[in-house]
């Protein structure tokens, strides 16, 4: 077997935010080299006091690492951070793990490309800064797959679920959103039940204990609602549309019988009754697929 | 310690849908004297080969055991069913599997009682009938505690996580509708994120790889936001309001950019916006229950 060197490599982390602090953090705690940067300086005090270098410029920050992680508010704030910096990309691997659309990253990529950086990685972080260097931390990258195993032990040191998407500089970010309206669709979800319920006298407590393993059991019927969707056929054998639709009446019934809100129980409501219109009823759910794809 | 009669005790089972059937067969595999009715007696057929007893008349069935089942497709039909076998209700405890509402559960409690029953439970079963009698499989019971301890081991018999929800009669099919509308929130949560992919070439079974974890994890976190609001105080520890809301828009803006539906990304966005016009900005996720509460 060839020997790899798995001496840990030197990175710059511009941006310490809450989020750029705990990505530093990570780095010196699994030995890397790290040099930071940020606008305020006082924010560098901890963590050169853990053994980062706090670079007194961009320029210089980018210089010292062939990898380069930015972590700031928005992709604006990318570039004017580093277009001063620009020259000293040349030849170096830039990692955004800045929160942006996917247009943005494509932008960005072409324009370190045009910098003559190395490689661009657009990345997404799914955990909070608490979560930065467990080996659970759900961590998203797409652009070149050689830069990704390049630089793998320090990603996955950033979180151990760290994973490549795809070539497509925009994959990050449209999997970041995906994943967002997901837990927003759970939150609401939940809080649409603890409304009702509270309102019947039940705390929210009492109603976790049945949600939180139902959310579990939902979980474990995704992939076979996947292998629908990507095969295009969805039987009804678990239960048909026409049934939900039922259920969905009584769901809109008890809101307003409560006097919670109903907006989301009539948006599940009718998105379910324009299937049905479609003479679906007798399908299973994942059918709903075409009513989230057309507007 | 005082020794119980474990014998299991005889079970009517009235509706022989795919759902009764499942009840039927699983109360029977349990060691139960099984006596069984439908309006089609055709169905009642299979289940007589696997020792049923199949009652010639509603009015029989009911006789035959001193707990009676009874699932079919709404309560104007549990009426219709049971109507001309109400006396012989008398001294039975009648538990109601149907699917409705909670308003429909406490008139037909007090419907049942008028007749004489020794007792009514209400129940809502959360699996799918491939599901009954399996270890893990949820059915919520509400109505007298007594009754449920009474006959637990019959109830069990039909999923190892039947639970008893309270005295209220109303509260099964309360937690029922609450826990369809967080099922449908996440399998609709899910549609958009793969139908958002989708549009990028991104098929389904490798979002649900993300997804499928994902929502375990935001599953986690359920207990710690139900606190949250039975206390009333709504720290934004994790991540700010602000900073979710911004993501919102990215979630919009993707949905546009790619053609997909914007509904559910928009109903998310503006139901954060009214808690940001509240000045809840700073505040955690689980303040937005202020506006599930109010319409």
């Amino acid at each position: 077997m060839p020997q790899h060197d798995t001496t840990p490599v030197p990175v710059t982390v511009l941006g310490l935010g809450l989020m750029g602090r705990a990505l530093a953090a990570a780095l010196l705690a699994a030995g890397h080299p790290v040099t930071v940067w940020n606008r305020t300086p006082a924010k560098a005090a901890e963590l050169a006091g853990r053994g980062a270098v706090a670079a007194a410029s961009v320029t210089e920050a980018v210089a010292a690492s062939g990898l380069v992680i930015v972590c700031v508010s928005d992709y604006a704030a990318v570039r004017t951070l580093l277009g001063p910096a620009a020259p000293a990309l040349a030849g170096r691997t830039l990692v955004n793990l800045t929160s942006g659309t996917s247009e943005e990253a494509r932008e960005t990529a072409a324009w370190a490309a045009e910098r003559g950086a190395a490689a661009y990685l657009d990345g997404a972080i799914l955990t909070v800064p608490q979560g930065i260097g467990t080996a659970d931390a759900a961590l998203l990258f797409s652009g070149p797959r050689a830069s990704f195993d390049t630089y793998g032990p320090a990603l996955r040191a950033l979180g151990g679920g760290a994973e490549h998407l795809g070539a497509d500089h925009g994959l990050a970010a449209l999997y970041d959103v995906a994943m967002l309206g997901l837990m927003w669709s759970v939150l609401n979800g939940f809080l649409q039940g603890a409304a009702l319920l509270g309102a019947a006298g039940v705390d929210a407590a009492a109603f976790e204990k049945v949600a939180g393993p139902g959310v579990g059991t939902v979980a474990g019927w995704l992939a076979g609602y996947a292998r629908q969707i990507d095969e295009g056929a969805f039987p009804g054998d678990d239960a048909g549309l026409d049934t939900h639709v039922a259920a969905m009446d009584h769901l809109v019934h008890e809101s307003e019988a409560l006097g919670v809100s109903t907006e989301l129980p009539r948006l599940v409501r009718e998105t379910a009754a324009r299937a049905m219109a479609d003479g679906r009823g007798g399908e299973g759910y994942a059918t709903l697929i075409r009513y989230f794809r057309r507007p």
